[in-house]
């Protein structure tokens, strides 16, 4: 059996799987990034991770590669991890220091362009030639999957939706640009711009549920959805104007690259048709009708795992390009 | 020699000529379209074209490939041009037709991807391996260009930034929707513009120099240059209006994709630095830092000739990647 490891390092975890050729994780494992401890002790754990992985396999079974998806600035060619801000990485030559760890081929890329890769080839996109993604959580990006290929452009940069600048939006975001779509569409967006108004007291049924906290620091993006599925006006304004500015975006989006399948996942995706609804009716709206016919706006499949299957399924892929040579 | 033939289909001209591996073009002819007169007989046109310029080599050289660039929807696999509203054609079968008429390999695609393959490959992109151009001219259309492919999308559409909703713009377009970017930031809806704000009784030097001609018909982009030259305040406002709008479009997709060039060109770019440098404050300004470090924005390079050069380079490519297959 031709199995391989999918790792994705995120803020707060790692999660580690075995995946098959099919896409299908028949082992997982998650454990605490602990970034705060340095580079080198995430490395540690990730080799752990990859190890318990490999032992937990049967006998005569073992991974051919392990693919290694970590946000922000990546730079895969060169095996580099450029920059990311909540792991406090820059320049951090994960390949070379993997390999030697592990002894088996790694493969790295953004989590975002391998969590697409992944819904693109075993996901929501499967079957489609032009795959576009987007994940809508703490901030908002994109990318793109074409004809199996990850989308790198020039820096490995292509995907930086969440970061176009809207109109009507006038809020300052942590990049130092202002009306970023992600300071008000992602999940922590729309969190966000809830406190907001309920500081300044505006009517809504998430003031019952947050007593005595008046910073509404417990709020979280589900709360919403919870709140509007009440008829709370408050949170069906925040849901309903972040998804009419995330299809405000993908239209621009769409329309520079024609995607055959648009797929949204990410914790924000977890309000499905509440932010779906908006998303698609004023994204189909934007569309020239050539553009409309046929286009598929869809949820991700495999929201938990997508990240685990793209890593493993590229890594496999990149493997075997190479032995091709 | 090796020589390939590149052919652009306009509204109103055919160009045609003889491109040398290089990207030099060491022939050319020029024949009015007359589209009116139906597809077979603009087929004919093309064909006489192409055997003119091929008496015209010296003894021993001939083409080996025809590229055709033709304007709206081409599906370039099944050799179609889908839909060219201003040629009046819909499914016609360009590929087999020509390659009846004139016993060369010939290859087709939208007449803006061939233009911005040729300026990735022998123009002003050149050495650079993530292109994206964007032609301002009747409308307004973009193409990209990575790693020498050209960038297709789903039913070949990618590209229609014209089209893109642009706040504060309501004009509605001929395309059915309303505030698209071309309405009033291509060289067509710069003259628009003009001709409104003129009519309306709006103060210029534009009033002066169309004596007796109340809708302003004579008014070209030209003229708008030639107004702001002289420090005229409405063509100012028009044409910085769409440099900033095309700016603003460009940085979304820059974002989304990521080009190390943006290559600007069609008949609006003849205005050079009175559109290109509202362009670029707002496109700079408007991206993440990692983006604006290197991004270079450029003027195309050969805005006459790299329909036809692009034309002819890429069926030269394609015709070597099926003969090595």
């Amino acid at each position: 059996m031709n199995v391989s490891i999918g790792i994705d390092v995120g803020g707060t975890n790692i999660v580690g799987g075995v995946v098959e050729e099919s896409g299908a994780v028949i082992r997982k494992v998650k454990r605490p990034t602990e970034a705060n401890a340095g580079s080198e002790a995430v490395l540690d754990r990730i080799t752990d991770i990859v190890r318990e992985l490999r032992e937990s396999l049967a006998d005569g079974v073992d991974a051919t590669a392990v693919g290694v998806g970590i946000p922000g600035l990546v730079d895969p060619d060169a095996g580099l991890s450029r920059f990311a801000g909540n792991l406090g990485w820059r320049n951090v030559p994960v390949v070379r220091e993997l390999e030697k760890r592990i002894g088996l081929p790694v493969v790295i890329d953004n989590d975002v362009k391998l969590y697409v890769y992944g819904e693109a080839v075993a996901g929501a996109g499967r079957g489609s030639r032009h795959v576009l993604g987007i994940t809508i959580g703490t901030g908002i990006a994109a990318a793109i999957v074409n004809d199996g290929a990850i989308y790198h452009g020039f820096k490995s940069m292509a995907g930086e939706i969440g970061h176009v600048r809207m109109d009507g939006v006038n809020e300052r975001c942590s990049c130092g640009l202002a009306g970023c779509l992600e300071t008000v569409a992602s999940a922590s967006g729309m969190v966000r711009q809830t406190r907001k108004a309920l500081r300044e007291g505006r009517e809504s049924v998430l003031r019952d549920w947050f007593p005595g906290d008046e910073a509404f620091a417990g709020l979280t993006a589900a709360h919403l959805s919870r709140a509007m599925d009440e008829g709370d006006a408050l949170a069906t304004a925040v849901m309903t104007r972040a998804g009419m500015l995330n299809g405000r975006a993908l239209a621009a989006a769409a329309m520079t690259i024609s995607p055959e399948v648009i797929v949204v996942g990410g914790g924000g995706a977890l309000a499905g048709d509440r932010l779906m609804e908006p998303l698609r009716n004023e994204l189909y709206g934007l569309l020239l009708p050539d553009f409309r016919e046929g286009l598929k706006v869809v949820l991700a499949e495999n929201n938990d795992e997508a990240g685990i299957i793209g890593s493993a399924l590229y890594a496999r892929k990149r493997m075997m390009e190479s032995d091709g040579k």
